[in-house]
This record gives structure tokens, C-alpha cells and sequence, in this order.
């Protein structure tokens, strides 16, 4: 869904442009509600402020009051919706953002009127 | 706690520059979980499209098929979330983004790299 999501950016533009069409509102409501979480904020501001761009989640885990599965169902939310993407490399995942995916969302929230 | 939000946003600046506190994250998650849902993005891209910069209730509700109550449930929690503002005139309520809500959240997710 994701490169799908972006085209769909592209081609809608902001949100003060013209209404979104069900399609696009479909493809980018998961984007949004993957971060109305606060732990999931916070999770993604970890891994999109990671020196090297990408962060071990045996660095993310110790930041909060929460099990190891739920921090791994976050980060789950996160990664379907686009946001991060992970891999495995020996004992532990590494996880990254996807820049053009927070890129797509911005775009979407430009209002063009100076605040 | 529309203007908190934002002032937290002016200290905070982009998720990639350092990882949000938890005051940080308790404001603005719910200004994306607001967004989080595909009828209340199209009905903010038409309050934020809309010519005049308002648009009257009674032009969301015959866009969608859902009952009047729904809509009006979607529009509270815009409201709420201090995404949009509303007011009565007469007979109708109309509907108004808040530019200052929709920049905070974009600024939230610069990440400075081209994409």
C-alpha cells in the first residue's frame, strides 16, 4: 500500500486543494491513526531521531513502562501503516522511518497560509 | 489545549530532530487520531478546500452516506482535537479550519530529506 499511498499524494496534494476522494481518504487514514497514539509517537520520534537512522529495539523498549509485546504491537501498527520499516539482523530488529511516507503526510497538511 | 500544542510544537520542532516527551506526545496524538479516520479527513479536506474559507453543515452531510448525528459526531471530534472551528448563524453551524493546527502537526513531520 504504501508506494500506492504516495502516488495518491502526489496526485491529491493538499488537503486545501480540493476534498479528498473516498480512495484517498481510505489509503491515508491508517497513516494518521497509526500516530494518534502517544506511545507510538513517541516510538517514532525515537527511530526518526536515531543517530545512524536507524535504532535497535533493545533501545526503544527500555524508554517506557510497557511489556516487550506491547511495545512489539506498536511497532507493528507503525510498520503496516508505512512509517518504519525493520529488519532482523542477528538477535535483534533494527527499525527505521520511511521518509517519503511522513513526507506524503505533510504534504497533505500544508495549508499555504503563513501561521 | 489548542495553544499549548502549538507552543509545544515551537520547542519540539520535527519527530527527527529528538524524540517527543510525554506531554508532547499526549498533545498531539490526538490531534492525528483525529485525523485517524477516512470520514473525517474528507470532511476536513472539505472544510479546508471549501471557497470562503467556511463551509456550511449542511453541505457536508449530503456528500456521505451516513446519518446527520454521525457527521455531527465527526465534527466534534475535529473540534475537539482543535483541528477545525465552528459557528452558528442562524439556522446552520459553519465550519472553519485552523491553519495554526494543521502546521504544527507538518512541522511535527519534516524530516529534511528530499524525497
Amino acid at each position: 500500500m504504501g508506494s500506492q499511498t504516495m502516488e495518491n499524494a502526489a496526485e491529491g496534494g493538499p488537503l486545501t486543494r480540493e476534498p479528498l476522494d473516498r480512495a484517498q481518504a481510505d489509503a491515508f487514514a491508517p497513516m494518521f491513526k497509526a500516530l494518534g497514539d502517544p506511545v507510538r509517537l513517541r516510538l517514532l520520534s525515537m527511530i526518526a531521531s536515531a543517530r545512524g537512522g536507524e535504532v535497535c529495539v533493545c533501545d526503544l523498549t527500555g524508554e517506557f513502562h510497557l511489556t516487550g509485546p506491547t511495545i512489539s504491537h506498536h511497532l507493528k501498527v507503525l510498520r503496516e501503516a508505512g512509517l518504519v520499516d525493520s529488519d532482523r539482523r542477528g538477535t535483534w530488529v533494527y527499525y527505521r522511518m520511511i521518509p517519503a511516507a511522513l513526507a506524503v503526510m505533510g504534504t497533505l497538511l500544508e495549508t499555504g497560509i503563513p501561521v
